[in-house]
């Protein structure tokens, strides 16, 4: 972190401590694990990931600080989150500056990769980025409007982008474009519909997790999802399955404000959830991801190296099964 | 914009409406106005620099937003902030998607300046928000601390990372590097220099206009600089020119924060910067810019284009003086 803060600021005004306070928390560093993997997986050299993975790692990072200030949440790994240790405003600057910093080991990739594979990569982050705001929109957008007739396809389509893209497809898309010395725009599409479908896993994994986890493995508080009104496949799966009745009371408690909702209401959702089946049918939901993951892996021909290959399957089962 | 929302995003979830309201309202238009001339004068076709302009003028607006988040400001540009119309979240989510959006035009370069010199263009452009950031993150300090002794060459310090960079140098920097064939070191550091003494010379007329201007000129909350406790030229000069025991008095004023303050304690301080000529020393420092920043471009090798060196001295003095 030291040597990134020198190569992109040349005042001390950005707090050391601050910026370094998420990336230093133990994360499980997923996104940039899947970057050298892909990278490795195309028979590339994972070294030359190195640079791009650490930027994929850093966006998330600062993402993680936005993502908090908006939401006003308490917990993020195992901690209290950095707007309730520094205050709003420290918090905002410290996710701009995190963002600015992140771009900088991208401009590393020069020598390495050359100007032209350098421009495709920056390329590939910014897509990223467009695609995680435009799921985020949606996503605020469902919640504000307290929207209750969504299906689960609504739900993929706002997970693929909010989710899928930073999380996974672009660490696997700029992975394998470095790994490979050449890459086919159709083994390209084959690399994110595996990232897709492990993405989608993950996510709602995820989201099971924040209803069924301890906070000791999770580190975030349970059932913020459903306090924060979020539309999860498992309040979806309930909207749908549940009485006209049942509905209207439910959308009635989803439509107060984070704050106003008692704990009371979002207990009764939570059973809700039980009693319809909604969690059990997430994660069967999450494992047909796994397996659709598993086997695009098995037939794809871009999948070059054994062991890397060896690792994706068992990563596969990690990223859609995992405990915390 | 609607070319650029369709060439981001793939989904309607990004609200046109959104992000196209700061854009849209009338403002000044000199950043992208600074990278169009600095092309024509060094004698490139300015229709090169469109890009980049765009997305300057782009990244400035998602800038304002943000700001106006952090800051609480109820006004922007003679109408009322995008966070007091529609609330943080969506407020914060428009700022983030203007900011990915806002690259976007620098991908278009590739067809007309070719592959390296559009990278050029990408690092200018991360410099420039590196350098706002840290510029911010001084500013906030200075606020959060309650700094009383800061010396005016710490204003310059902390305004050419908050203001210049953004709003002149790299405006002129980017619109050099695309209008000349290839540009010599030295000038692009003579050409820094011009556009950090406009710079200066603007934001110390920006903070003087924040005290004197009338609300249907200026478009925000008279003397809300201070209410925010920034530290400004004429704070500093009113600072190091009273008396221990009304430092002592003016410090604990501004160590409320920005709700707290009464109208009256943000009278007293208003009144002591005019027993003190704080505005009136502010004015001369900035005219001084003025005159500084016409010299470099007098005796420049690099002003090659005689109109579109008029159009600078021209501007240099609108930038210093201006009324709005």
């Amino acid at each position: 972190m030291g040597y990134y803060l020198q190569n992109t600021f040349d005042h001390d005004a950005v707090s050391f401590r601050l910026i370094n306070d998420y990336p230093s928390r133990p994360g499980k560093g997923i996104r940039p694990a899947l970057c050298l993997a892909a990278c490795g997986l195309l028979g590339g050299n994972i070294l030359n990931a190195l640079n791009t993975a650490t930027t994929i790692e850093f966006l998330h990072n600062a993402f993680l600080i936005k993502d908090d200030l908006v939401d006003g949440s308490v917990y993020r790994r195992h901690d209290v989150t950095l707007n309730r240790k520094y205050g709003f405003e420290l918090a905002m600057n410290t996710g701009d500056a995190l963002n600015v910093l992140g771009m900088t080991p991208l401009f590393d990739n020069l020598k390495e990769l050359g100007v032209q594979k350098s421009l495709q990569i920056i390329r590939e982050i910014h897509r990223m980025a467009a695609k995680s705001v435009e799921g985020q929109c949606m996503e605020l957008s469902w919640v504000k409007s307290n929207k209750l007739d969504l299906t689960p396809d609504d739900y993929y389509l706002m997970a693929e982008r909010k989710t899928c893209w930073y999380t996974c497809i672009t660490p696997c898309r700029t992975g394998a474009i470095i790994g490979a010395r050449s890459i086919k725009a159709s083994d390209l599409e084959s690399i994110t519909g595996f990232a897709r479908s492990i993405g989608l896993g993950f996510q709602i994994r995820d989201d099971v997790l924040n209803l069924v986890a301890s906070f000791e493995n999770y580190g975030k508080e349970i059932n913020g999802d459903i306090r924060e009104g979020k539309r999860t496949l498992m309040l979806i799966h309930l909207l749908r399955s549940c009485s006209d009745d049942e509905r209207d009371r439910i959308g009635r408690k989803l439509s107060k404000s984070r704050m106003k909702k008692t704990n009371e209401e979002v207990e009764f959702i939570r059973r809700a959830m039980d009693r319809y089946g909604s969690i059990d049918a997430s994660i069967r939901v999450a494992q047909g991801f796994g397996s659709r993951a598993r086997k695009t892996l098995e037939r794809s021909g871009w999948a070059k190296e054994a062991r890397w290959k060896e690792f994706f399957i068992e990563l596969t089962g990690y990223l859609v099964e995992r405990e915390m």
